[in-house]
């Protein structure tokens, strides 16, 4: 056959390219599942020597690099299944097509490449909230000044906001193991869509290639592009969710108060000070590739028939590899930041205490203890804070006199430096999931706990699959389950 | 206070509009849940009677139209707490701002409609599975050409696709309950980020208002928008993987063998056959703009502070009810589509039989009991195919002596036609996921349990919630969990 | 017809209360231009009377509110033929139904509605590029250390800047007008789609209604959608590159050289210098918002035949408001925000000084004029650096004999001082495009020129709708073009 | 320097691999014009050999192969310097750096890569355009039934349709050569944004890359990612706006009234009727990647700062060029389907036949000739219709009796045969942009004559770069303009 060159070149010969770089080892994960399949079916009974030649061809394929496209040929699967032939001869090949269709086969590689792609992302995912939570262990007692609306709000530790920031994260860890349990069933079997008409044993498959189960309806195994959007999903909410936390960090950085590791940073050769922060503009760029890069895995998904297999099959491969990458880079970029950084807390302490940050937390001591009306205290705190700014002095060096002159109770002086104390402030918020030390070292322990188990299941999930890769790729025809 | 008219009109107005149209109720809700816990606080003890006012005042405004704009209050709160100071004084009053901030409250507001939006979907989504299982069991045994590529491809049932559809909506249940598990938890006592001072029972104020526990980090409570990013999420997913469903039921509606009723179609006066099927129509638009709104969701959350409210608070909560309204619609349009449809049958079995798409199936059956090799097999089904075609005949009427002609073995007149049967060949796929008629009920009460088991995951947060609003709404004052 | 209450509750409702409250002027618009169009046909000549009172009753139409929604009417048009019908017989209605179709008529509605939003949205981005080059004008000298990767880069003006913003937002205006253009076309007379057999004048009714011209081919007036997509482009691209000049915006403000007006902070009662710059907020999240929206016409568009006029008539006419909305809305907020912006140019001068970032211009001084060669020049600038740097002074202050002490040439004081001011630097850089003085107010002046022919643009297009309105709206039937 | 592996493996090493693969020439170009640029200084005056050899030395790197990554060089660009520095010597090479800068430079090769694509797509969409039109001036007579709702709506012509769709194409036109207006601007010479203080001829460098003009403002030039934007736009007006088109082709294909070449089809080598139009379906995919795509570069442009270069320079070319290559290869694959596809007229003049889509203008012509009201003509015409199909037969059947006997007016056979005929109803409908051939042949030449100066607008702006490459790219340094 002569395609035509528009064909050709803008169909076939990227499929092909892309199939060799990506998928390559999945076909042949897929079709050595599928040979043992029918060698253990009836029919394939008395034809064990062409079944062992089969599997021994298809074990051969692993030491070659994908065949390269030729005329004439459509695409990766036909070329492997040709240079097979000439191998092994027709007949043992037939066996391979007994059951098989293109729709199932490729399937199933696109699932296996994208389940590989995808725990890759979710042990990084799982390496970030470490990283966040290893930070913020040493950063229990670091107050810092929470900014909203761009301004200076409240003291705050930076551990509490790294917390916060990891707690993010463990939801993004739900959703991960959400899409990886759906993504994670076999669609072998399932032929053009109806199914095979002899007994493959679709469980059997699945197992082989380390799948939690086979998908329970053939028309779904090959048609359904639901895990597509599972992945554009994450993609989005992984991508836009952690720029959050970049963005905060490249404004500390650019602050000065966080300094990257000197191997993450371009410098001016003639301006030594200057250190961009690029691997954080990296990560920020990766995040919104992968946020960006979900919408072609949408729109190709979008109002095709549910049996149409190009859309949801070979021409959006692609793009689920680059949402998975843009994550998997993203987070490579961003844990390396965490783990290189240093934080000047002598800086953020000296900022903590020039705002005028604790003035409700005065308002509040003065209603607990003062023996004002909350409307009384406010108006007294407010005096104290314009005094103190008039003064061009800090709010944490007004006196027990200047509080008084303002119209407010005699506070000892150790009553009133607490009340205006940053740390005091944070110490004094204790209850659940507030910044007081004690509060927040319990948060990091509930954090460790769902990493824990978190790695749990994702260490699941890659045990089973390796233990069948081991069986499938081993020398040795393996029909037991 | 005169703000300029620019913030006026774009930023104050509509978000009053907003809040009164959506969000007044959750305000209530929120703001009694923080009074009574404010009531259990020990600086609360002797001051029952101001305590009582505030909840009764409280409760007073839930018989209220919400408080209309006026000049100088900027927001739907700040006029419903003028309205309330005016009916219990400022005294009563002071009690409700003790450890309330802007942030924790709105984003409790913002949690609590989305909450209920996003269970309202959920049971949607439940009454689609219902819709497509129920129309599965009385279509086991209807015969259907699939078509891949927009071209007939193979014989299954209609039954066979509806659990296919309805695996996919019960995927989309695992992500309804993922998103909603995630989003049940509420943010209040976080006040303006770093939780308060007051010894506030975070875990009375959460169970008071039905969630199943505070947020754990009081960071996290006001600045995470990660639940909208899901939100967007279930949007695109939903809408996106559902058009498909869509799109295949406009195509049987334009081919006439699927039939909406009455008072879902449009017709023309002058040609009263044409029923356009503009419901279904209508709930791929809705699919589409679910899809689509996602991405307001998406901008906002993206590139912002983790600390600044504004982005993930009021400025996207319209957004967000966009949504929830657009999937809303789009399944109760399609629910309504499918619970009316009727299915022309015999036009179904026509078709069936004028196509040769058990060409593929009299190969297997050569190999199967014929005795030939694949590679022959395939020959002669494609001879007989040809030949039938060549002489306008269907495939299915050809006779034993037409495959020896054509190469083949000597079938019985009944193997052959059993051969050629779409019927038989769906018959004959019996293995998991295939769509034998017995195949496709395992697979339907497959489905029926898995959807028992979400229904009564939806039930129980329905309830739970229930009962939280029966004591919080009702009269006297409740302080006990 | 009673309709299925998912048909009424979903579409026929909010179709109609939308239609009411965007759309009813346009609705009467579009009537009157057809009405006065058979008016002129041949077939007309002889019943003036019921013309005349057809003309009369829309015209009385003006002065009601639209038409409420009832039982068995479908949509706002059939509420009002029946209204119309009511007032002036079937006998003068029947002319307004004459080669008159819902999908011409719904269609020239949405565009003429859809052009008043955008040509709103061109004024104020007339508005923004004005008050960015007023802004500019005030601040051709102040000094500004412009930043890349978020540290010090290079010193530029704050005009030179806002100049290059102007010059985003002058090719906006070509966006903006190039959209107007093609949307500037009447659909009318185009019917369901094949136009009328009547001999409706189109280009009068196109004249009627202001447009540039008729739609040339009917079927593309009624079907296409592609404005839809001009606006979404809008919407993305002004959305997303104005969230660029916000984020330096809001930076600025955070940082304290920007100072908003009083009537666009918000503020906290108790720490009166804070200043937050809500309003800035709310513009990012207004362009956010914009870009956002784009993609309900984007799926709305994707994928559906080109025939179907729900997926781009009804169905999407509030989204598309949405996004004009949102963009009229963020930019009416940031030229308020820059109209009312004070600039600390003292701060910004005391930090341009202290940076290093005049080091490659001495570098380059010392090529030009110390007879060093490029490699030499840079090695004795970045000893220069570093000296200062670890005496803790800043580069400015350096002396020729440090100079010398790196192995630089003597510079004079004067030349010294000259090379490492950020004022001087900025006044060498004179080429075209450059920050200086001179070079900028040429920059300004050029972009006023832009400005004054783009606002003839709108100004033109602005003036032929209101003559056409005024004469379509006016008493007095008229049919002369 | 040692970078972190992370930012080797992530950012480093696929950038490089991306720039030397997309961007060598480029970069040569631009380095090359600077050179030029250079010479033509003061300063250069007397160093007429190095600037040679520097010349010589850039053009000598193109017939080597990019530069290979290698340890410690960070990009391209540096290999490409070091390569070159070892050729020509450190004097020679450190004029090329004078007045240079990474944002200038690479800015500049973006976006004469991104011309060149954007030239490319454009040629295409001048493609596709003519392949409507010469398709349409095929069909000027080939009735069709359109659809609306997916149903029969009125008879109207194939050619009609494609002068319709090859509207939207004309409009895509504009939008195309807008876009290029706006890109086709020099940053070079911007340096890092503020210009150099060596007098670099700028209009000279911009001629000498073939670019219409310099960008107006160096910090522009270096920072607005605006082109990206119209990218984007291009990416999703284009790409949805032709699903469509694409949509109705496949429905034709599957319909079996089109027919793709043969070159374009995949088969079933069992059943050799299938044809599936899979080239339809890639340029769909094609389609939908390219409107996906385009939300990579509106995310990578939002909320960032206006001067930060890497999220709109490096990190999203490779996204600007799936953009444009999707673009592409959709273009080329639509346009070869349309080239060699064949239409049924016979199998469309028989279904035309069968439907009663005349039956409004039956009442028309009631109205028109027959002397009915317009109620009383659409009652009889309603009348008809049941009537013929109560009898199973055509409406075109019907005669001058039936229409007697439902109480219309005595039509001669003609005239009533006319009414009802799909063919007369088009040929009366030679309004503006109606279907009756003469109408559509005059909007076929508009089309052409739009066309004509559309390839014209292209052939101008490729010419003027085509000249521009033949003196940059020839041996001799040129320094004139």
């Amino acid at each position: 056959m002569n395609w035509h060159p528009a064909y050709t070149g803008r169909v076939l010969a990227p499929d092909h390219a892309f199939a060799a770089d990506r998928l390559y080892e999945a076909f042949l994960d897929a079709l050595t599942a599928h040979a043992r399949t029918v060698a253990r079916l009836p029919a394939a009974q008395g034809h064990e020597s062409e079944l062992t030649a089969l599997d021994a061809g298809l074990r051969r394929q692993r030491t070659l690099p994908a065949p390269r496209p030729e005329p004439g040929v459509p695409d990766l699967y036909f070329a492997l299944q040709k240079r097979l032939e000439t191998e092994i001869g027709p007949e043992s090949l037939a066996w391979l097509r007994l059951g098989l269709s293109r729709n199932d086969l490729d399937m199933t590689a696109y699932v296996l490449a994208a389940r590989e792609g995808l725990l890759r992302v979710a042990r990084r995912a799982g390496a970030l909230r470490e990283a966040l939570l290893d930070l913020a262990d040493a950063h229990v007692e670091t107050v810092i000044i929470a900014t909203t609306h761009h301004q200076p709000a409240q003291p705050t530790t930076l551990a509490h906001y790294l917390v916060a920031a990891a707690a993010v994260v463990g939801r993004d860890h739900d959703r991960l193991l959400g899409a990886l349990a759906r993504l994670d069933r076999c669609p072998l079997g399932a032929a053009a869509l109806a199914g095979s008409s002899h007994p493959l044993d679709r469980a059997f498959t699945a197992a082989a290639l380390g799948f939690r189960e086979p998908v329970a309806n053939t028309y779904d195994a090959v048609a359904a592009g639901d895990w597509q959007l599972d992945l554009a999903a994450l993609g989005q909410t992984l991508g836009v969710g952690l720029s959050r936390l970049v963005h905060d960090l490249v404004a500390a950085a650019s602050d000065g108060w966080l300094r990257l590791a000197d191997d993450l940073v371009q410098g001016s050769s003639i301006m030594p000070q200057k250190r961009n922060p690029v691997t954080l503009e990296h990560a920020r760029t990766r995040f919104g590739r992968a946020a960006g890069a979900a919408q072609m895995l949408a729109f190709s998904n979008h109002n095709v028939p549910f049996g149409d297999v190009n859309d949801v099959g070979p021409d959006v491969q692609e793009a689920v590899h680059t949402v998975l990458d843009a994550l998997d880079a993203g987070l490579e970029l961003l844990v390396a930041c965490l783990r290189g950084a240093t934080i000047d807390a002598d800086r953020l302490a000296a900022r903590a205490a020039a705002t005028d940050t604790t003035a409700t937390e005065l308002a509040d001591e003065l209603v607990r203890t003062g023996g004002c009306t909350f409307p009384e205290a406010h108006r007294i705190a407010t005096a104290l804070v314009r005094l103190q700014a008039d003064r061009s002095r800090t709010l944490a060096s007004a006196t027990p006199d200047d509080l008084v002159g303002c119209g407010g109770p005699r506070l000892t002086a150790e009553a009133l430096a607490d009340a205006l104390s940053p740390a005091a402030f944070v110490a004094r918020r204790s209850g659940i999931g507030g910044p007081a030390p004690a509060a927040v070292r319990s948060q990091i322990e509930r954090g460790r706990r769902e990493l824990a188990e978190y790695h749990r299941a994702v260490d699941t999930s890659t045990a089973r699959i390796d233990a069948a890769h081991r069986k499938l790729r081993a020398p040795g025809k393996d029909t037991t389950t």
